[in-house]
């Protein structure tokens, strides 16, 4: 077995010199993975008729097998693949048979800042429940949410919007959000709002590869997660499982001639969705051959024990070369193999700090890592990976002093 | 300049043996432009923050210029790439703010058979106004087509229709349509409906390589056509063209950040749809790379000659070694690079026809050709292109005479 850490990288087409700890935004993928997506496409091309139209649907069932047994999903014909999680949450959304006036449970986990309108979750996700909002003429039931919080303090947060809101529909919520990159009591509020008469919609964009998932005890309502992002898979590759008593709710976004109204004999989740159309399967394809690449180095249990372990070591580490502190809770459940750490900046607004460490971080410092305001102060977020170790996030910590130094004498 | 036909077929990544004449479903795309692909795809993985966020808008712009030059449209803002004619019909179709009652006129051009419930224009599209019509209550206005017909006939149907349904709000309707496989008046189609307060919607799924295209003289309000069937794009490629004037009514399938409601004033359509999110972009940066191959063959007007002269003789020369006709009208106005044979074939069941032909000509005729029921009869459809000639539909007619009468001697 290969020791994880910078050993690792050759396995990984990252240029040299690159600092790698954005995971997380877009995700990477191993050579051999990248090898296998390079064969399916000339495999497809030889003839793609047949490939499209026969061999490529018999090979997507290999990978959603192997895919449904990973998540602890029973029946793999409950699982649909789709570009990314923004189309996957637009699939849910925007297919819903909402009436006029339904309300929606989503939850605010900043301050609005100038980039974001309307802050609740993703920010492709909030904005979709805009558009339904206005499209449907349904209502959303914001939650806001002052990180850093215990997992109990969100739970009670949600609690009280239910008991001030009665009808509530659906609640949308992460399992791992973005920004901050927090771990989400999914579990717990997963029973809360069903116990409420509620649909529990998952955006679990940032969970598989990052943590254990086990569809069936979790039981949502529905759960979306990329591939492409931990899981070491080609863009765009996203699940969502949908559960069979909602499925009559659910349509493609490019509705094909599968379609059947929900009370139709013939209605189908599996064949809707099985045909995924004019498209590059590589992608989807590959995830027997991702999961392949992840047991040859270990397995889950290794590869996410090294990356949670080092994100806390490697948050630490830039916190203290900063002089600030890592976002957590009293009970440390926030951390997984995302790290958030405060920047030292002084009245930075967000609209001027997010572009400027963009562009220097990328052709000044040969790295990436975003950076976003909560309660009025800048965080910049971290992800771990089998091909990263300290050194990596010492080098980023010096990258993010700097940054923040020129910022500060530029204004 | 080399010579067109099979000489040209070592251009492109088809297997040895394979009869190549059904370009019009999948499309496929010469090595240069393979290669091509694969670069860019190289060239994320290096450091995918800076390809993703910077460095892939900038590229996609230049295909989006190029393209627009292409067909005739002043503002390259004007265009939107999506992953395929069905999601650009669905992009249209499920954010158009429609009222209840709204009516939609679209063009029905079969009798309906067993595997198509509603059969207007392309089954897909068909299949989303359907769910609209369930999802948004809106009414479909369907015009009945039993080709062959001339393109005054159609017109004459289409005008009957909006005189005996007030009201009606949008018009769907092909440029050159998929089964049968035939150009369709939109352009006087346009004229007409917009000279009724309707919008046109053009669904030009197979137009763009096979026929000229200048879209500031047609004026539609919504035009699509996928880069992957004729333009020699890896899958899946769309464009889709909105008109100034109704860009308000637009949204992405995957609404991002940039979302605002129309009457906001920082909306903008090129702004929605220039973020792909987390996607391949590697078939939307080689449409310029597709466009330098066409060029260095000829270019456009000789590829599209070529292919046209050849479907009119490879389609002779098949319905006659068939003992049949080729689906036309008098004015020979139906056939542009695809061609309609009819089958002979007594009493065939369509459910029964299509698995076998396309299980028989993909394994035993190492070929494909799709065919489908035009009034009571079975037509098979054929593409000319560049890398074929005479000889291929020899081989496709003795193909389907072969098919035929194993399918007659089975029944």
């Amino acid at each position: 077995m290969p020791a994880f850490g910078r050993a690792l990288r050759k396995d990984f087409p990252l240029e040299p010199g690159y600092v790698p700890v954005n995971q997380g935004s877009y995700g990477t993928f191993p050579r051999v993975v990248r090898q296998k997506a390079i064969e399916y496409q000339e495999q497809c091309e030889q003839h793609p008729d047949r490939f499209m139209r026969i061999e490529a649907p018999e090979l997507l069932k290999q990978s959603r097998s192997q895919l449904a047994a990973l998540v602890g999903c029973p029946d793999p014909a409950d699982i649909a693949f789709i570009e990314n999680a923004t189309m996957a949450a637009n699939t849910v959304l925007r297919s819903f048979p909402f009436a006029k006036g339904d309300k929606v449970l989503c939850n605010q986990r900043m301050h609005v800042h100038p980039l974001r309108q309307f802050s609740t979750g993703y920010v492709n996700v909030n904005k979709t429940l805009e558009f339904v909002s206005h499209y449907k003429d349904i209502e959303l039931v914001l939650v806001e949410l002052h990180y850093p919080l215990s997992d109990q303090a969100v739970l009670d947060k949600a609690a009280e919007a239910i008991d001030q809101n009665p009808g509530i529909r659906m609640a949308v919520f992460d399992a791992i959000s973005s920004q901050p990159g927090v771990l989400f009591p999914f579990e717990a509020m997963t029973r809360l709002v069903q116990k409420n008469g509620i649909l529990a919609f998952i955006d679990g964009a940032h969970a598989v590869g990052q943590i254990p998932l086990d569809l069936q005890a979790i039981d949502p309502d529905f759960f979306l997660s990329n591939c492409h992002k931990w899981l070491y898979v080609p863009r765009g590759n996203c699940f969502l499982y949908v559960a069979k008593r909602c499925q009559q709710y659910v349509h493609p976004l490019g509705i094909n001639n599968h379609y059947k109204q929900a009370d139709h004999p013939a209605f189908s989740f599996e064949k809707e969705f099985l045909d995924l159309g004019a498209v590059d399967y590589s992608s989807v394809l590959t995830i027997k051959d991702a999961l392949a690449y992840r047991a040859s180095i270990g397995g889950e249990d290794a590869i996410q024990e090294y990356c949670h372990n080092l994100a806390v070591q490697g948050g630490a580490l830039v916190a203290e070369f900063l002089g600030t502190s890592v976002l957590e809770n009293e009970e440390r459940t926030l951390t997984a193999s995302m790290v958030n750490v405060e920047l030292p900046l002084t009245n930075a607004a967000p609209a001027e700090v997010i572009p400027y460490f963009t562009q220097t971080l990328i052709y000044e410092h040969h790295t990436m890592i975003p950076v976003f305001p909560i309660g009025g102060k800048i965080y910049a977020r971290l992800s771990a990976q089998i091909y990263t170790d300290l050194e990596d996030f010492k080098e980023a910590a010096d990258a993010l002093k700097k940054t923040c130094q020129a910022f500060e004498a530029k204004n």
